[in-house]
């Protein structure tokens, strides 16, 4: 159940949570942008809850991402350091797959952020295949991402691979990230909920629309409003592309849902030529960035290099995408109303 | 083997070709656009032929895809009617799904032309699931298709079922369509390889990459150069959209192959909604043009209906795509060399 | 709608027939094995028709399959010369992939029946990804189906690609095979249809269960009852198989159509190592038979040599299958029922 | 690189140990089976290991899943509790999908007991799509398993969601969970490696058969050697079943690994109609076992109610389960080694 409150409503806010502990449901809100609070509640309510004063309203045939969807808010953005996503300009998170060093994160970060990133991103814990692939410097490759955000400004992005792993990453991090193989790592998510710091939440291999939000929702219902979605290509038959990158889901989640989504082209095709036209119909899609692995010698990165781009064709790209950007943003303020009258 | 010749190599074009039958070995040959000939035999020949006078050079590792790959050939372009497909400027292919009656056909291929169509598509012969399902005007709609072109000068293009209908349909359309479910009908591939018309080739739901390419090599082996592949979809596990629409394909294809490939956001999403961000996306990732289903009162449609856009989204649509293609080719110009060379 | 008749109610079948000549509607019948005749009708007739004399029932509610349906009879059999498939005991198909001559080919069809085949299988219009590849040997091959069979007493069933060959295919085998390529090539289906052969339909690489039978249904609803299922591997995303034999879909036919289905564990794995204990399987699940492709020498067969195995194999093979068989049907009797209560 | 080395060859194995410490490599090692232990470590050392005393070879050219490959011993048998997995006869794993109360479960142990399971399954920590569903009964949850098993003498198999959880589950349970959607949570799987309890390990919905043994190699490689891989349905794109069991992976897997695996029909069909049929396919195609959700009244089951059977059809198909099973070993003993010589 949404139930949509005045902000100052106090009492009723008050009185509202404990029906739903009572009744041991969880409880979460989300401001929704226009001077309310909006509460959704595991279990529905008694209807006389619509009575209480303040209360603006309540929605019970909502999604089962209630706090995700469209029903709960118009579209969201999501602060990340100083950077917001989902205010219109594309934002591009960049940087190596893994931290190999902190002198050459550095020198990375700056390339990066002089090819246009606004995020670095660059994994510490690693969730290798092999147990016997190097599997990330771990907190020292953390403490290597903060020393390239000082010497940046750039904030930064990285996995965390458990629950207890939470605590210790917010500490580094600017923004979580929880990877395709965990997005599903229900009780991942639950802490996630419970930190206060963003997460960029990535698609399983073979997840649903539906699932990718369920799992959103999760991170949502325990407490965290700040979910940015990453789509990074399924699974399909196909061997000529490691995976598919899937922008139907782009469009299909704005459709539904007020939460930011953003594009890896890297992983979403799994080769680097790919890498360019991809970004840019991730954008074209309407995607709100991109995550792009980016590294000065790709065939010498520790991991996934045949996907990986120099920050020369990452300057390239952005231009590109700003420019489309643009383009779509002056056709769009007159045309899309009538689209979508039309559609 | 790929064997290019000068142009007018004759006697050398007339004896590769008997070396070919004497092995009995398809051979079939495409213009390089560079003012010689490529000629690809279904076999091995004996390699002296190198030295016979006129050949440029052979090629013997080529992709199993000769004829259709970039060893042949650099960038091809095909014209339907006046309209060519692959030189820059997107094409857009529109219409309703089924041809319904002459009169509304005509209505409706005036419509879409306002709003900026090129190709008139619609189904004459219509393959449904349930042979209950209405089957198309069969030839009737054919002649349909014929008056609408009459009346608005665009070209046509419409499917063909079977080997035996393609002299038929060849003696309306301007294009003939292979629809995904026949993209490994062979015996139609080989049909359509005998026809002087262009051929639009749709990829099968599940169809990878280099089975599609096969499937235009066929046809091409056969006697047809003018294939455009046409990306409309792909099956997943997601219930939320009715197929996939695999971008990843366009730069994919463009990477080993010089055909034109465009992009059906229609049958690629199964939601008008999603059609128009889709468009702009296949556009971005490089698609030669589009095929939309249009239709001036989609919920009525005979067809398909659920992903049918009105004339008016379509005019929208097609303003945004060529504000977006212009920019991404001013971009590319000064660009694209330096970003092939970093990539 | 269905439409079951008495066997002798000749009038009120014709008056039937005519009401769905005037809607334009498809009409086709199949005798229910119980002293009735069910008549498929495309379009739902006047409910008048109840009335009619010798009408015994009406369903309205069917599957979109109706004819193939359990709505329609129950479970039913085919007869491919003498061989009948659905009666309880596993038919074996076998044979090579090609037809490769003629001597050698009556040599494997003995082998193959010493080894418990009781059908020989064998291509002369071969499905080929390449246009290069060897397409079959045409009519030759299927003279020499014919000269097999002439040798041993076992009936053929061999591939027919497209509708102008049905006749021809027909002439020469006893069962038409339509390739999982072919699954929706509808106007090869509405040709099969009108053939007086049983016609083997194989499972399309994506097809899903109501795919399937929609195609079974085209057969059907063109004239022809006799269509026995072949499942033979889907496409998903390990490249560990060539295809994967999706089994659910034996008991997932059964539950909703009175068709018999077989499986195919040589294309359905890819690798002639596991055909043995997917064919255990395929029987276990339910299966009405099995289609394995066999040679003396896999390593050189023409196609398919991966996944053939020798008719040595196959004598094992099917031993196992008639002994799993007959122990399935000695614990069905007693517990069939009580499964089906209790589930 | 795998090292075989002499029961007893004390000296040695600390040696080897030794260098693998010095170069941070993963050990792990198993018992051959044959008197002899097989070491597996993360890096290629030294080849003049091979002359150390008491080595008896080593392996470079193995599979990526070392220790859990062929290359490492002979198939595996894993005791749970007094129960043998892989030894022959079909190890039946049944209970609720949710512990849903204390006297409840025992009520239902004992049913399942009756109907022939010898290992209780059920969830105390319940992995659900939505944050708002019953997550399970938790430590209560676990308490009530260890009574369940107190009451029949049934070893208790139930799910671990976190790497905490590992020791807390171990506490209660005889054999550990990993559901699919963690099994590529590695740092779960590192945690099930340094339990001493047997793991059992589902497979994920779109997970190959490399990545399916690569999981298990995590487990094995940190310390744990008593892993049972479980089939329980992959996603596609037929929406005719919740999941679609793969029977391929079974033989498939058995052909490279030495490794247990059984199927899971309930999950891997999302039918229960489906189940008695697929339990028998997997059993004919290899598999070691089957984990089967049983529930007195499956209609009021706390969760998937639509896939669970009653104890009645469990024994039923328990019975045919062991019919089929004997004949298979009974026409094994002549004809396997003649099949693979063969095949």
């Amino acid at each position: 159940m949404l139930i949509e409150i005045q902000a100052n409503a106090i009492a009723t806010r008050t009185r509202i949570l404990q029906m739903a502990a009572e009744q041991n449901a969880l409880a979460a809100s989300i401001d929704t942008g226009t001077g309310s609070e909006m509460i959704a509640i595991g279990t529905p309510l008694d209807p006389m809850v619509e009575s209480l004063s303040g209360v603006l309203r309540i929605v019970t045939n909502h999604k089962a991402f209630a706090i995700a969807s469209l029903d709960a808010r118009g579209k969201s953005t999501v602060a990340v350091g100083d950077v917001v996503i989902g205010n219109g300009t594309p934002v591009i998170m960049a940087g190596p797959c893994s931290v190999e060093g902190r002198d050459a994160l550095i020198a990375q970060a700056k390339l990066a952020q002089a090819a246009g990133a606004q995020i670095l991103r660059g994994g510490a814990f690693k969730p290798r295949t092999s147990p016997y692939s190097f599997q990330g410097h771990g907190e020292l490759g953390l403490q290597m991402l903060a020393d390239a955000r000082e010497a940046t400004g750039m904030p930064v992005v990285t996995e965390v691979m458990e629950p207890d792993q939470v605590e210790l990453v917010s500490g580094y991090a600017d923004m979580l990230q929880v990877g395709s193989r965990n997005m599903a790592n229900f009780n991942l998510l639950k802490a996630c909920g419970r930190s206060s710091k963003p997460v960029l939440l990535k698609r399983g291999f073979s997840a649903t629309l539906e699932e990718f939000l369920m799992s959103a929702e999760y991170i949502m219902a325990h407490g965290n409003p700040n979910v940015v979605l990453c789509e990074r290509g399924i699974r399909t038959g196909d061997t000529a592309f490691r995976f598919n990158l899937d922008l139907n889901i782009v469009p299909g989640v704005q459709a539904v849902s007020h939460l930011p989504i953003i594009v890896d082209p890297s992983h979403g095709t799994g080769r680097r030529e790919l890498v360019h036209r991809m970004a840019l119909a991730g954008i074209a899609a309407g995607a709100d960035g991109l995550a792009i692995e980016v590294h000065p010698d790709p065939d010498n990165a520790l991991s996934d290099g045949a996907q990986t781009i120099t920050p020369d064709a990452l300057r390239h790209i952005v231009r590109r995408v700003h420019a489309l950007s643009e383009v779509l943003a002056e056709t769009e303020i007159e045309e899309l109303g009538i689209l979508e009258a039309s559609a």
